[in-house]
């Protein structure tokens, strides 16, 4: 369709109908079967007309559902206009890959489009339109469940991978090729920074802050051409981010320039009520469609108030044909006015969904996933050596994390059977072990199994629940009894290698006397052949963390990029008087950037092109890497800067640039950054973003803690 | 003298003599022994001269020196104008009282001011003239070791703190009473939000939380009258405050009206180079006097750079003498060009420091702060009941706390002092015990003298430098000796009353199976006796929270005042998708407002006089409190707010009043407020301080967990 033809269109719409294109609704109001539909009808005050105007809908999947429910909608619709069927896919349609966490901890953005662009492969042949991914909120406080669903706790990394994650899911061509999907960038706005780590709790900062380090994520998302943003849970600076004005007019669409659909997530709309921001529905409908949510996502303070508001010229009908317009947009970007079944095949999608090729680009991103946090030359086991693998995880299917909708454990690979697949000596308990109260006896045939073997694998970690959304933890060492068990098998046996599956930075007390550790994350549907292909040395891991882990929970916030104080804390200094605390180090256990790999990797040579520059010219940062092993691998080189002296206080370092440069034994190669004015950069206290002449620190390393470092000049 | 004077004065000054007036040096510089000025000189590269010509002085006490030392300063200095003499008098001079966290703890504004004009006292006879004090930093993470400063997380409480603290120190005619000083609020701004309760760190904070909750608690004491305010170490939004034009010149100085002396923290000019913000201390030198810190505090940065900076026309000459004006003016708001002496009586110093009567009073005021968190029919004692004193704390002087200047913990009362005065039956043991490694023997001895008793009062806490400035823990549970003594005694003997000295909310988890928990804080010179009145019933406990004790430091920030969110929490619900934790409540172990007393109150007839009022009206809240018990005790009554719907999200419940009730046994009272429109202001989000048409509950509870409530409306 052509813009007019869209305008014309959206003249036709009766008010009602252009209120119906806002709301959206869950799979069940498109049910064949009526009774599925009654009670959600009768809890919403539904009528079937709403239903058949509702705009969009959520979470209905598989390409006949897909097909039938589109048709019918069509039929049933007075202009036949086609609604958008949209999902969270957020890492993996049916093949699942890591949770986000661990794929930020790739420092592999092309694995990411990957990523996304078979999850959009998958979901599109199953009848699937758009997808609410990706999530790109900055990350400090690991208590919050959600830390799992993102990359990290960088604005740099975040915003490469944001890039490639819409890159990946929509393609060059969204409206032609069927293999993609819309994406839908979440959620704005800094919903990572809840307070205690408490899942949808108030945020506060200041908006230099906010624009500073959790906006850019988003900006990155937008710019790569991002169809949808969903409004976040939280409130930013007092006024939830589902009614805030300045935040979605003044920032996101003016400033940002984004003219694509906001969606409110699940419920926000009417939690202004609960907020304490709205005294009822009505309110509630006015304050979002004010700031500017386009879509109202499963309740009906829109369908039920936004006629009324309109007629009493409380809202202009120009706000809600400005909302309509875009939706209908959406759609024609979709195709879907001509294609209004999209990619939806049931012949293609029992080919492409969970195919052999899919699995086994699952299999090698989940390997690209897996840090290797500590190893005393215990790693890589060799295939000869008597192996026991105990511990709850040890032949656990709990390995693809939430957010999975359509992935299946069942359908996913434990470790034992990674290992087995290997032909591999090894041993393993009969005894089912649960995560929280194993049975006597399963501890026992662990303690057995590891008196008698050479090695002891013990798999650990959390279940899948204990992340993601509601799932936040005060405690975030492991579970009681893992951290027994592991007493219990250090006692018979010393060669401990701890694998763990969990979704968010963990305090390592209690396990960290392992001899090595292997952070697996929630690996996906290959998890187990993934980490198995790691503990044996198939594949020689080069994942880096994205995340800190802290020494201790009362040490949270940890993060890299801190900004610096007027009395720094400097490791072992006898001073008193520094910023920090009387029993733990500042900083973390396991740095951002860190990760360890079986070969040996040696920074020389680092050179800059100059020691000054201005606005126009670049400097070029030249390092030689090189692996002094006999094994090849794949090294990350970091290149941080710092603002010496700004007009605010800056953080003492900031990603500026990575590249994975895989290296034969004894290989050396050249790598090379360009600084560019641009990266030099930062929010002033006037909400510009500009440089300021002076000098800065170059950093070079192989993780955000052991840096190398050179200064240069910025003149102005 | 008169303002014309003072002009007139400043008209005389050179302009090393005016910029010499910006300098504050410590009492060594003014030593009579040569050789110990050498060394701090060299290291500041200060001349003769410097020194004579350093406006004010730092830690210099003691009549006869007093005396001295002023007598001397005014023979060097050119125009013979006379030095200030200031100091940390924090929680008392000689004779300590309670730690300002315990002082909070009394709820007694009147006891505060009582402690203000002694300290003031003591200090003025001992030659003093400024108190660096009140310090009215808004607390919500008790990891942070400054807590211990603060009378705690609550705007309104902390206000009324701030004005009593400015008044007992100032009186009413600072000028010519000269038992009074000058006191100094600090740390402006928000220096108690420090990221991680690491001290000295970051505070980010939008500026609408900053004003909502952060500086009610300074402008309260401006509003008293304050004479001095400090800068805080941390930043403001990115600037540290030393060197923040906008919280100094905007805030302070233009909105507050506050034209008073600005004087920074200890070395806090200097520290804007290690921020970051500064290249060298010329341009720290320069930031800070344009921010509008009159006096440099213990480095040199003025001194070495104001000439040159106002020679190179960088720094206008009148900003120099505003600055100078205001410390001129200082100097004679305390009378010093008349009296330069003030208050300093070396016979008057022997009679009033340490006084009896200073010590009674003392012994009371820690009675009125220490809170009775937990009792199961245990306390009172009887005198006649053999108890046990056992544990690190049970003779331990170590009760005055940091921040104790001249206090000696010699002269400090301990429990077992305390005990003995009541003449009251206990055993106690021989060993000396240490806070965290406790010998065998010492363990040993109070198991058996544990076994043997009816009852074991249990002395633990912390060591006095575990908290206050730089003294931040990420452990806030007792040291694990102490539980494992907790254990040990329990084996053997259930009836156990803890009683903890310490600066911070504590994590009781490993105590919490106490029979009674008596939180004493560190309460000054006679703090052993005023726990031993509490344990025995000669004083009836009456002192309430005001910080929340957290269950886990894994919770941390807990607060009452939280803002609501749009999935509220709401403890024992099944509902997974709440702002909460999986494994720990939200809430306080210890909410704010919570102790308990012997004796048991009811309230009832809670009464308004209207359900509605104008702006220009006011409602009369009413409610009768009962004794219901045979002992006479002090209720504490208080008053929350909370408005329903606001601009922003609003705080669950807000402290809005309250008061102190003595009711002998079974004695009603009726206690009265009344609700302004004043009281339903807040911060909007265009900065504005106003009230909202609409619906308020209004809360009465003792404490901020239990309440009974009724609602208004303010119409407009």
């Amino acid at each position: 369709m052509e813009q007019k033809q869209l305008t014309d269109l959206l003249e036709q719409m009766t008010l009602d109908e252009k209120v119906g294109q806002l709301l959206q609704l869950a799979a069940e109001f498109y049910s064949e079967k009526a009774e599925e539909k009654t009670g959600p009808m009768t809890n919403l005050g539904l009528t079937h007309e709403d239903i058949n105007n509702a705009g969009t809908t959520l979470g209905i999947s598989g390409a006949k559902e897909a097909i039938r429910v589109q048709n019918a909608y069509m039929e049933n619709n007075r202009l036949g206009i086609p609604t958008i069927l949209m999902a969270d896919i957020i890492h993996g349609f049916r093949t699942i890959f890591p949770i986000p966490l661990g794929l930020g901890s790739s420092w592999d953005v092309e694995a990411a489009k990957k990523v996304a662009e078979i999850s959009a492969k998958e979901a599109a042949v199953s009848g699937l339109h758009v997808t609410f991914s990706p999530m790109v909120d900055l990350v400090r406080d690991p208590r919050w469940g959600r830390v799992m669903e993102s990359t990290g706790e960088d604005p740099f990394l975040n915003s490469r991978f944001a890039e490639a994650f819409v890159k990946g899911y929509q393609g060059d061509d969204l409206k032609n090729d069927f293999f993609r999907v819309a994406a839908c960038v979440k959620h704005f706005a800094a919903y990572g920074a809840a307070i205690g780590g408490r899942d949808y709790n108030t945020v506060n900062m200041s908006e230099r802050q906010l624009r500073d380090s959790y906006l850019p994520g988003y900006k990155a998302a937008l710019d790569a051409g991002a169809k949808l943003v969903m409004t976040s849970f939280n409130t930013v600076d007092g006024v939830p981010a589902t009614g805030n004005k300045w935040l979605f007019r003044d920032v996101l669409r003016k400033e940002f320039g984004f003219d694509g659909v906001v969606i409110s997530d699940w419920g926000a709309v009417i939690e202004l009520i609960p907020h304490g921001v709205a005294a009822d529905k009505k309110q509630a409908a006015e304050l979002a469609i004010k700031a500017g949510v386009d879509i109202e996502m499963m309740t009906t303070c829109y369908t039920e108030n936004l006629k009324e508001l309109i007629e009493e010229n409380i809202v202009a009908e120009s706000i809600l044909d400005e909302a309509v317009l875009r939706i209908l947009t959406l759609k024609n970007d979709l195709g879907l006015f001509e294609n209004p079944h999209r990619g939806a095949d049931v012949t293609l999608e029992k080919e492409v969904v969970l195919s052999k090729e899919h699995r086994a680009i699952a299999r090698d991103i989940a390997r690209k996933s897996i840090v290797l946090l500590k190893n005393e030359n215990i790693l890589p086991l060799s295939k000869q050596e008597k192996v026991a693998i105990v511990g709850p995880a040890a032949d656990s299917h709990d390995v693809i994390g939430v957010w999975s909708w359509q992935g299946k454990k069942d359908e996913a690979i434990s470790l034992a059977q990674g290992v087995e697949q290997l032909n591999a000596e090894y041993v393993i308990g009969k005894e089912a072990f649960d995560y929280f109260k194993p049975s006597q006896a399963a501890i026992e045939e662990a303690v057995a199994l590891a008196k008698e073997a050479d090695k002891v694998v013990l798999a650990l970690g959390e279940e899948d629940w204990m992340s993601g959304e509601a799932s936040s933890r005060s405690d975030i060492r492991l579970p009681q009894a893992q951290l027994d068990l592991f007493d219990a098998i250090q006692a018979v046996n010393d060669n401990i290698i701890v694998t763990l599956y969990n979704g968010r930075p963990l305090d390592l007390q209690g396990i960290d006397s392992a001899k090595a550790i292997i952070e697996a994350w929630f690996p996906g549907t290959e998890g187990g052949a993934a980490l198995a292909d790691i503990l044996y040395g198939e594949y020689n891991p080069s994942a880096r963390l994205s995340m800190s882990f802290p020494e201790t929970v009362g040490q949270v916030p940890v993060y890299y990029n801190y900004d610096n104080t007027g009395r720094p804390y400097k490791p072992g200094s006898e001073e008193k008087y520094e910023t920090k605390y009387l029993d733990v180090s500042n900083f973390a256990k396991y740095p951002f950037g860190f990760g360890l790999s079986y070969s040996e990797f040696a920074c020389t040579d680092f050179k800059l092109s100059s020691n000054e520059m201005k606005p126009d010219e670049t400097i070029t940062v030249s390092i030689t890497v090189e692996n002094q092993s006999d094994i090849s691998g794949e090294e990350t080189v970091q290149l941080y800067i710092r603002d010496q002296i700004g007009e605010v206080v800056r953080p003492v370092k900031e990603l500026k640039g990575f590249e994975k440069v895989t290296l034969q034994a004894h290989e050396k190669k050249n790598v090379q950054f360009t600084i560019t004015e641009e990266l030099l950069r930062y929010v002033h206290s006037d909400q510009a973003l500009t440089s300021d002449a002076g000098t800065f620190d170059v950093m070079i390393g192989s993780n955000s803690r052991d840096v190398i470092t050179k200064t240069f000049k910025l003149l102005k």
